[in-house]
């Protein structure tokens, strides 16, 4: 991903290893300053993972890919690193999928397993954005919603990447930009992603959407996933069930972007997909201060379960299939 | 409405009179601190509407009825008076009533023609809510946006009339408070009230709303409203829209609450109303800090259209009443 320095560009991931030690952007910190964590065993793995300091399940599982290579160069109990770093997030498909591709394959050359496993991401991600750009139209508005940019995904993104194909050709595209609470991945890390590549957009409230799309403003929405079931309904950020509907409401082509990876054909349909539900100080406090009343409950499930009839198509590195082709696909 | 305090409970409104003075709850230091501003002539009574120590536009309605009282009392220059008072904030209907009412027939009797005022407001609330509580049965889960509540309206409410009534009926409820982004009404004010009134809720993050709709898990949806069209299609704060759809998608009941007089029959659709796009920084920082990259644009409409066909029922002072049925209660 392109990176705006006082020096002028710089091309980076969103998480490497050098020697033994992986390195990664602290997503945290972001969009105000751009600092690197390094993370030396599984256990700060484990943390940064579970702390977001990297977050979207394509980079989940590249840490946990580097994390596992680690382990094996260190001599480490590969059992309990392998329990460890799976136990960081319930929700990512890709973290498990790492972990047990890394036991498999990586005992003999773990660096050089786990790099080529983070570079298939990567190039997955590139063609997404090749399948995906080629239907954005020079003009288009596009909504997104939380960040399936580079920063989820090593580079490129998988939401991202067919806007960011379709900016290089030159294509004017403009993109609404989900906020994304509680979190905010949408303006802390979509727009600094889109600025950083100094492709249009604006940031809207998480309401802001329907009123937009109903006006007739917004051409596409692409958003990205966390697991698809067999069955095509899609486990996501939180918001994007209510995207997805208003969408269809308003003849809005609705695509989720992924590699093939995460169609999870052992979970049959959303229902079987569990939703994770993250501390209330995610949404009762922003930078540490309240703002509710300290003694009101809250409720904070991170995902929702956007069913495939809301779904128009999934961008892969394979094409563009809708819902009912998934069998097929796989 | 009821109010926690150190001794226990006080029933309060969000504005009265004391002798020449007019007292009202800070609403901006809410929810945190419960405190209590006094005003003492017109240019304070302006200076408390502009600075939101006071807000909705029942509650502004009787800050000005008040203020004109109070000038009269004084003996001040009343042409002068009503010029500041009304000079407060541009758009708010209730506000030029309030003085015009009060000019032409609170010359002899200020205070208890105030006092009728304010309390035609407050029972009109009450209403509502007896009509609306009827409806709502033991067990019931119902979702809310934004504060349309008793701090908005002097007392009771609108969209929390019905709820404060089955409450204080005994009935079992629980309310799902929409945190309201941008300015965050429901998570500052609406989970005030309720926690004030010991009423079940949880606070969620918008995103969320379609998600519990979605399982199953809100029986009934109930928001306020700025204004109504003629032909039933609903301005309310932004985000409406979008819970409107998803009700209807999941076969949710949707209803409207407001005193009949926010219907405006001048206003023939919802495409007429316009709608207010506020500052971008509304979005952009939280307690003074930036949540995006300075540099990215923000649009930030305060306000969206909900077509009438996405609402079940309004809940008025007068009856519950269907879309298709506002022109004959016209």
């Amino acid at each position: 991903m392109r990176v705006k320095t006082d020096e002028g560009f710089e091309d980076l991931r969103a998480i490497w290893m050098e020697d033994e030690n992986i390195k990664m952007i602290d997503q945290r910190l972001l969009p105000h300053e751009l600092r690197f964590h390094t993370v030396s065993d599984h256990h700060e793995v484990k943390e940064a993972i579970k702390k977001m300091v990297i977050r979207g399940a394509p980079s989940i599982g590249a840490a946990a890919a580097y994390g596992i290579a680690q382990a094996i160069l260190k001599g480490d109990d590969l059992k309990e690193t392998a329990e460890v770093i799976k136990s960081a997030r319930p929700t990512a498909y890709d973290l498990f999928y790492a972990v047990d591709h890394m036991m498999e394959n990586g005992q003999e050359k773990p660096k050089i397993t786990a790099e080529a496993y983070v570079d298939s991401v990567v190039s997955k991600c590139k063609a997404i954005g090749d399948h995906g750009g080629k239907m954005i139209d020079d003009g288009m508005k596009i909504l997104t919603h939380c960040n399936a940019g580079a920063l989820a995904t090593v580079d490129h993104g998988t939401a991202l990447a067919p806007i960011r194909h379709a900016n290089s050709e030159g294509k004017d595209i403009f993109v609404f930009v989900d906020e994304t609470r509680p979190r905010l991945q949408g303006s802390m890390l979509t727009a600094w992603e889109l600025f950083n590549e100094d492709i249009s957009h604006a940031v809207i409230v998480d309401n802001a959407a329907g009123h937009f799309m109903h006006r007739g403003e917004v051409d596409m929405v692409i958003v990205g996933t966390d697991r698809v079931a067999a069955n095509g309904d899609v486990a996501n950020k939180i918001g994007t069930y209510e995207k997805a509907v208003i969408a269809k409401e308003n003849d809005i082509p609705f695509y989720v972007a992924l590699p093939v990876t995460t169609f999870d054909p052992d979970t049959k349909s959303g229902t079987d997909i569990p939703i994770e539900e993250r501390e209330g100080e995610e949404v009762s406090k922003v930078f540490s201060k309240y703002i509710m009343p300290k003694n009101s409950p809250v409720m904070n499930p991170a995902f929702d379960v956007t069913l495939s009839k809301y779904i128009t198509g999934f961008i892969t590195e394979k094409g563009i299939f809708s819902p009912d082709k998934i069998g097929k696909l796989l």
